[in-house]
């Protein structure tokens, strides 16, 4: 038998005890052990929910109770969580999250913890909600050195694009569709501006990279300056605008780590991407290109990846642990300032000095306004790009993903 | 230390031989042991291949050497690969495999086997080349009840449909292409014709529903009577020709199998899925659709993917293992009679009885023939088409994939 406690009765959450309660028998089953939902910790009560009869208010009731072996912290942040994942590691309790910005930010410290205490800190519901995806990639990095990791990982960005690409909406009314339909937040920086996706990236290149990858060290651009005119520019060319966490193993060792908007050509699969939907492409030295796809956020999905993990920990309870990846240092990662690639950019006006880094024709769209233009560029730097533009200020600026 | 020999020194072999060589130390480091590549079993000879020293032509060597826990077999076949499968796993040596055609005829003997000698018998390169698909499936069967499966799981047939899609080539021209980049066999027959994808969506079927389902049982139709009249229509909806394995379990208990083309509209992602790719999509109570894409096949993706397995067999020897799924019987699964979908007629001459079961207007394309008819239908089942068109016999009718 192994009692569970839920952390935090929010979406998550209560998808977890939804979850665990539909699915116990065969659950059960699987692990040849019966699963039990023991406590739900939350400030509030819930006197309506089935669960009520195991909502608590003390964390302390968890830590000290010795039936409980599996914690799952669905509160989110890096404050309380932070703190009861320590303690509930400490008091010798397996922890399962759905928390990105805590792994983001404390993953290693935490697995290092567990370890000590013979127990898990597992995170498969952190990156891409549903999406099977943490243990895949372990099993890819089993006969693989990963070379190459590339994401779309925030479902509400992706939604404002293929609005503003299918629907021709501007970016604010695209955002405000997706918060009238719940995709995205009233204060939606997190997702807008690429904190989410660069947790999620960081989480990824420190498990394919085995180095803890801190999102301050990530540079991160979001999508509010993706303009109409970009997005119909990109698609005179089979692009679409995407929002990419990009990590690229470099030959020095060290990890090239960013997120911005990208031109993605029709031919990659990322560009197939649509919705709320997030895909992550790892490439590795044998196995080549391998996607997975699915719902990157909702209530059940995640929930589903929780409860498996929550399965994880039933079956492996007394094995011994391996950490996933070490501690990070200030130069193991490297913003993307000398990764060559091709770029789109617009003027406001024609420039002589395109020409010398143009690659192919310029780029046309319906009502551009007189003399602005637009065009893709040879593969160069960012420095050699704005070298070679001197002086000249573009309106946009964005990357072209390699095939 | 473990020891591993490798039965068959064709592509896949020669591959695990390689990958084994190049990541050795990483695996090692990995498993927390080394890995050592002691034995090659074959038929020739390789006096120019690097592991000539290894090779040997006589199995019973390697059952009787007790220093070998692991065997890779890469000989394909259910004749002399089963033989030499038994005995391994009767010596107490775990089996790798590659081979879809063993697994799918007798995966479930073999794996009871493995069980009452206590080795493993693993299978994640049978299906899908590199994908990691076999080890996520199991990890979203942990906490979903899965409704189903619906891959894209044969590469040269994806390959000769992009190619009549995209290059207008005939099926004809399209296969003699795929041959000479190697694509396809002298002998096309068992991916032409869907059998290689019929086994494989019986493993993957068998996983997720529990039951073994045989290659006998799953009706299987081939892409030969594809045309480029069939292939412009559907384009003419944004639709592409796609081979499809389906399993789909049904609210008795049992499972609609099958293996035909369908038309797939663009908004699927199964759609985006082109050249020699792979990808099934699995859908769940909790966690809906999940996609994984990748290289289907290719002597280093698939390679990957034993060598993955290999690790894993390392790893858990001497753990209790579960059966992945139970013996099969003859009334667990039905061909698609009773499954209703829209379907796609291409009559060679106008219909009278078409009006009744079109939905919207007739398909158009570019020099049809005087009379040509294409259309799409409303939802039914195959034996109401045929009630419906009482008589006409359609020149194409091939089922659309609803989302």
């Amino acid at each position: 038998m192994a009692k569970v406690a839920i952390l935090g009765f929010g979406t998550v959450g209560s998808g977890v005890a939804q979850v665990l309660t539909e699915n116990g028998a065969h659950i059960g089953e699987k692990v040849h052990s019966p699963v039990e939902l023991k406590y739900v910790l939350d400030v509030r009560d819930f006197p309506d929910s089935p669960f009520a009869p195991l909502v608590i208010h003390d964390f302390s009731l968890i830590e000290n109770d010795p039936e409980v072996d599996i914690v799952v912290e669905t509160i989110g942040g890096a404050r309380i969580a932070w703190e009861f994942t320590k303690r509930a590691l400490t008091a010798g309790k397996s922890v399962v999250t759905s928390n990105k910005e805590l792994v983001a930010e404390h993953g290693c410290e935490l697995m290092e913890l567990a370890r000590e205490h013979g127990v898990s800190y597992l995170y498969e519901a952190s990156v891409g909600g549903g999406i099977p995806i943490i243990r895949p990639l372990k099993q890819c990095l089993a006969a693989n050195e990963l070379q190459e990791i590339t994401g779309i990982l925030n479902g509400t960005t992706n939604y404002i694009l293929m609005r503003m690409i299918r629907g021709g909406l501007s970016f604010d009314d695209a955002l405000k569709e997706a918060q009238a339909k719940g995709y995205a937040e009233a204060d939606p920086t997190a997702d807008v501006e690429g904190h989410d996706a660069c947790r999620k990236i960081c989480i990824l290149a420190s498990l394919a990279f085995g180095r803890h990858i801190y999102p301050a060290q990530v540079p991160t651009e979001g999508i509010s300056a993706v303009t109409l005119a970009d997005v119909a520019y990109a698609g005179s060319r089979g692009c679409k605008l995407k929002l990419l966490g990009r990590a690229i193993r470099e030959e020095d060792g060290r990890v090239t780590a960013f997120v911005a908007p990208h031109l993605v050509g029709e031919e990659d699969p990322l560009s197939g991407v649509d919705d709320v939907f997030n895909a992550i492409k790892v490439k590795g030295n044998a196995i080549g290109d391998v996607m997975f796809y699915g719902r990157g956020a909702g209530k059940l999905p995640t929930a589903s990846a929780v409860v498996a993990d929550v399965m994880e920990a039933v079956r492996t309870k007394g094995a011994p642990k391996y950490l996933d990846w070490g501690p990070g240092a200030p130069d193991a990662v490297r913003g993307p300032d000398s990764l060559e690639s091709p770029w789109y950019v617009r003027l406001s006006a024609p420039s002589a000095r395109a020409a010398a880094i143009m690659a192919g024709e310029p780029l046309a769209r319906e009502d551009a306004p007189e003399g602005e233009t637009a065009f893709l560029t040879r593969p160069m730097t960012r420095a050699a790009l704005d070298a070679a533009l001197a002086g000249e200020k573009p309106l946009s600026v964005f990357r072209v993903l390699e095939g």
